[in-house]
């Protein structure tokens, strides 16, 4: 490729990524799998100040379920991450959580901010940066084959705690097939800022997943014959911490609903 | 090797950690570059408590330079990466800081934790951990080979600010064979946690660095014909910050004179 055609395959992902925050700001709401390809997507995490030192220790301590690629300031709503992107409106959905409990969906979460003046945002690397590589590699990826959201399952593993936060390990689950799972885990594990290699394969009830048909966030997946389910930490991990924790107030994605940053996935690349 | 093998040679490593600890606690005093092969070794800074969200966050943003592996809470000084290590006695010489500026080194850290005894302590990881895979490779480490400290410099690359701290990137140096550089950047670069690839190679005055045969800190070591100097982020990074912040208190390890924790080097690799 010339460096011209590599300057405008480049251009075409921002403007993909730029036009999917426009849309989300509008008020357009999707799963963000598939998304502008090529572009790292971020979880979300917004804390009253008084909570952020307890979070980002939390993130600190569990590297690979809380790999924190931004943190934006009590009060801000701009990130390094995507140039002109408002972190309040372009996620395409939000969850509310008040005393460790889900209560709303909202599109728009500028309300929130006014609310809290003094919300720390922190962005969190995201296993949809590893899924462009895993389909260039001829690995299919069963919740973008069939346009749906990633299945997600809360397990049994508590993450180390810090200060007042405590919870278990949300993990992502994506089934590969038998001759496919070792490339799978070398391809992820070159992202470690993005949850990396997997922590399981096979063998659910070792986790504490009851139903692999039944995740606790996002949509249930088909399972083919020779597949086996392979699971990532996943960054809805804090959300769990937010419920087991009694977390007075926080403001988060919705699981699989990302923030698309400008960020090209092989920045993450070691 | 049989898993009985293996056992010993851990076993053998881990001792070596623990005597190594046993006797900086006991005074000695000396750099720790190829002490306890194959076990990690890690950079010190201890804050007090109004400090240490800043440093967090400047080592979120700079985690080339400030990758961190451990967070001692405030006031304690046991670690998670050593059993039974006592994070004020077992580095073999500490730097105390008083307004950004070196006033004192010492061999035992106590009574800084009995004047300030709120410090949260960070642990950040350290090159010397690439150092026993790329001796494996056959490259060779010219500070080990002549047993001295690594050779560091300060650059003129300002790091990400976060709060009060800023201050600029400081880089460790090896001398490396012209036919050897790709493979000690593939072999550093499986290790992100402990600053990973270079950050740059040859070309020592674009890095703002007048004379490499007189670093910053630690010694000179030969340039044999036929090798370029390779650079990469340093923990010292830190201390950098800490002058040019005028930080009012600090203390850290003296360059060179690390933490040599329990960990293997390969719980590091990915």
């Amino acid at each position: 490729m010339t460096n011209h055609m590599l300057d405008e395959v480049r251009s075409a992902a921002v403007a993909a990524a730029r036009t999917a925050r426009e849309s989300y700001r509008a008020g357009k709401i999707q799963p963000t799998a598939g998304v502008a390809p090529g572009m790292t997507q971020a979880n979300m995490i917004a804390l009253p100040r008084d909570w952020a030192w307890d979070f980002l220790l939390y993130a600190q301590r569990n590297p690979k379920a809380c790999p924190v690629l931004d943190v934006i300031e009590a009060g801000a709503y701009h990130t390094v991450l995507a140039e002109g992107a408002d972190i309040r409106t372009d996620i395409p959905l939000y969850r509310v959580w008040r005393n460790g409990r889900l209560v709303e969906e909202v599109a728009d979460a500028t309300p929130l901010w006014q609310e809290h003046p003094d919300l720390v945002t922190f962005l969190i690397g995201c296993s949809f940066t590893f899924e462009t590589p895993l389909l260039e590699a001829g690995i299919e990826v069963r919740h973008i084959t069939d346009g749906s959201n990633v299945p997600m399952y809360r397990t049994n593993r508590q993450c180390r705690p810090a200060g007042r936060l405590h919870g278990e390990l949300v993990v992502s689950m994506r089934p590969i097939a038998a001759s496919r799972i070792a490339d799978a885990a070398m391809i992820s594990g070159r992202f470690p800022s993005v949850h990396g290699a997997p922590v399981h394969v096979g063998n659910p009830e070792a986790l504490g997943i009851a139903d692999i048909h039944r995740p606790d966030f996002g949509d249930a997946v088909r399972i083919e014959s020779g597949e086996i389910p392979v699971f990532w930490a996943c960054g809805v991990t804090p959300q769990a911490a937010v419920m087991a924790s009694g977390v007075p107030f926080a403001v988060t994605h919705a699981p699989g609903h990302m923030f698309v940053t400008d960020v090209p996935d092989s920045t993450y690349h070691v």
